[in-house]
């Protein structure tokens, strides 16, 4: 990489969308407290766009539809990539790495798909690839774990990364409205699109998920390995039984270390004590618990996404890289040395909520308890109750220890192929205080 | 800065007590992982201690008690600086940054007094001086302010940043106990030391206000700019009033603009609403609350003391210092381009509680409201009730929207003089919502 004496940082935008055209403007208005902190200017080059029209306070000349073209020139230092998806993502962030220059991008997609591709690219060219804008928006989270607990033992990270769904959930706790009408209510107020399913479907987490994880435990991890449940499945009787047992149900994208020495990234709907510090995580909000050997208990909350927030992080990133352009370095990247394994489904260890409707007469009970006994599934709590429209039926709602996911599904199975099940089963992850 | 070829990263530990010993450990214990982080072995080559003595696990041939001589090696490339207090540790943390060696010190009394000139040094010597561990043990709040947030403009930091002062009155809180049966409890638990005066008085809290304020705003704050109030002032009755107002006692450092653009920092106990996140923080954890413009609320929390805790943001620095000294190259450093000057202590601006024993007749309450009033102070909630040896008099809690601290003390001072009020007058700030 060359020092750049005297001259400007050059940036290359290309979006110029919610976040896009937040980043633009900060880079324009606080012009001279970047300069100041880069020690260079910080020029605004080019602005990459589908369809050039005007916005209010940007030199026209800035747009162009060629995005290619804007990330080949050799005048651009620094490009910031805002357009999202794959494609054609992708093959303008390698381009532009390829090419001797820095990359801030939030696009948590190509990262979870093409990320290791893209570092290596990155650290063969000695350029920086930032992304704290990837996840949990203005959250600080990748810094902190590339760098600050680099030197500890990560064993587990649990994050509340959308905040789509964290206010649907939030809606049907706090106002005990239904899964639809808290996502209808989400759509009204901008925070849930009107395709909501790569929120709700939890897929935008797993996204996020993956990053974290191969941060965190210095290993390679894709979306693919990611496995994923969103909260269209959750019930208003869910949000009741969550709430009878002192929990709240949260979205949780997790990554942590099972039994085998395997990783179990996952994003799932989960109980989460109210005395959990990710229970009090409200509305669009983001937070993630990181535990580690030596540091314990960590957590980092903040605004999960909008444009500021995200114009932010990214800002932070551009300074950041800027900086090390400016005195001619890139910063240290990720390591990923480790190779653990994804854990088998089934060999997944949580704790478990179980609920079912069964039939309402004696020896179920025990039935239900001597299935779970024999699969090494460790009961903690019973809660029966009638159920409203029948005498010949009874709810349970199980909680177990921490027990293998394979076996919970197993038990369930079959107590439903006995016939003690009569339907309505739930099963939801627990997690611990 | 010298490329090192395929050799190891040297480290030269100063100090090896409750912090150094983990450092030595996990520098021993995680030889493998770390190398694999780095890049390269990162091999310890020396630990300078008071008195050599054995410990177990470590070489003996390891200590010498001649800390200069070991900074001055020529084979050490990185000095862990954990002998706390202002000498020796500045001239050894000088002449290891102007020898070349990058530098991990988790001394926040050194760093308060000193920065200015070491941040200089290392400048110009194109080394790392990273002080992670510094402020709020494992909770990653340096870097973050220092990258994350740096293309933000940051409004103010709020910390608990003292685990100490944090336990006892969490303690008086929970328990109804004094200050002084807080304070030894704590003691007997070793979170409290024998004389525990830079904690309970606020000094150590205020080394670390110095060093976030630095950060967050770009400039150069010292210890001496930090008004100071400890919590051995702290009695039952406010406590109580606390409670009564749905508030929590906590020691804050606060950092923020104030209306004339200058800087406020400053420690003081603080009356925080238990819906702000603060309010939950308990035991010795501690937390880091940030507002900024773009990014918003942000939180910060984890264990703030204790020896894994530490020694795991000291092996994070480390663990980057070591990436980058590998790479040839230095991270980015602190900018201090502002001079906003330190806010007129009497021109600081807060919500305020006052407390005072006023004689218990008609006028007294219109008076008070009067010199408040005529000072631009204003009144959010009064409440008045009979003190409890006595007719004559009664006890007034005031709490007031936002005022300037000379104008509150002045209304106090008037109305004392006055001679309607009687004593036990207690000023306490109080935290947004």
């Amino acid at each position: 990489m060359m020092n750049l004496g005297d001259s400007p940082v050059r940036v290359a935008l290309l979006g110029c969308g919610v976040v896009g055209s937040q980043v633009a403007r900060l880079l324009l208005e606080q012009a001279d407290d970047l300069q100041a902190r880069v020690g260079r200017p910080l020029e605004l080059a080019g602005i990459g766009v589908r369809t050039v029209r005007e916005r209010p306070g940007i030199d026209p000349s800035l747009f162009t539809t060629d995005l290619a073209g804007l990330v080949d020139r050799d005048d651009i230092d620094l490009v910031i990539e805002l357009i999202g998806g794959i494609h054609p993502a992708q093959e303008l962030v390698l381009a532009a790495v390829q090419g001797g220059k820095s990359v801030v991008t939030a696009n948590k997609a190509l990262l979870a798909e093409h990320g290791p591709e893209i570092y290596h690219a990155a650290r063969l060219a000695d350029v920086d690839v930032y992304y704290e804008a990837a996840v949990a928006g203005a959250i600080p989270i990748i810094r902190p774990l590339r760098e600050s607990l680099v030197g500890d033992a990560v064993t587990a990270v649990k994050g509340i990364v959308n905040g789509t769904t964290n206010y649907i959930l939030d809606q049907m706790h706090t106002h005990g409205v239904s899964f639809d009408a808290a996502l209808a209510d989400a759509q009204q107020l901008g925070y849930a699109e009107a395709d909501p399913t790569a929120d709700v479907e939890g897929h935008d987490a797993a996204a996020k998920a993956a990053i974290l994880a191969s941060l965190a435990f210095h290993t390679r991890v894709r979306l693919s390995d990611v496995s994923c449940e969103g909260i269209s499945s959750v019930t208003s009787e869910d949000v009741a039984a969550a709430e009878s047992m002192r929990c709240v149900i949260k979205l949780l994208a997790q990554c942590s270390v099972s039994p085998d020495g395997t990783l179990a990234v996952g994003v799932h709907p989960t109980m989460v004590p109210l005395e959990h510090p990710l229970a009090g995580i409200h509305g669009a909000y983001n937070a993630v618990f990181v535990e580690s050997v030596n540091a314990g208990r960590l957590m980092f909350m903040g605004p999960g996404a909008g444009g500021s927030p995200t114009a932010s992080a990214v800002l932070g990133d551009v300074v950041t890289a800027a900086r090390n352009r400016v005195r001619g370095v890139a910063g240290p990247g990720e390591s990923a040395y480790t190779s653990p394994g994804i854990t088998d489904p089934a060999r997944v260890v949580s704790a478990y909520y179980i609920a079912m409707v069964v039939r309402d007469e004696p020896g179920v009970l025990s039935r239900v308890a001597e299935v779970m006994a024999r699969r090494d599934i460790s009961i903690a709590t019973v809660r029966q109750e009638q159920t409203r429209d029948d005498d010949a039926s009874a709810r349970l709602g199980i909680t177990t220890h921490r027990a293998f996911d394979g076996d919970v599904r197993a038990a369930v199975a079959e107590l439903t192929a006995g016939g003690d099940v009569l339907g309505n089963v739930r099963v939801l992850r627990v997690e611990g205080a």
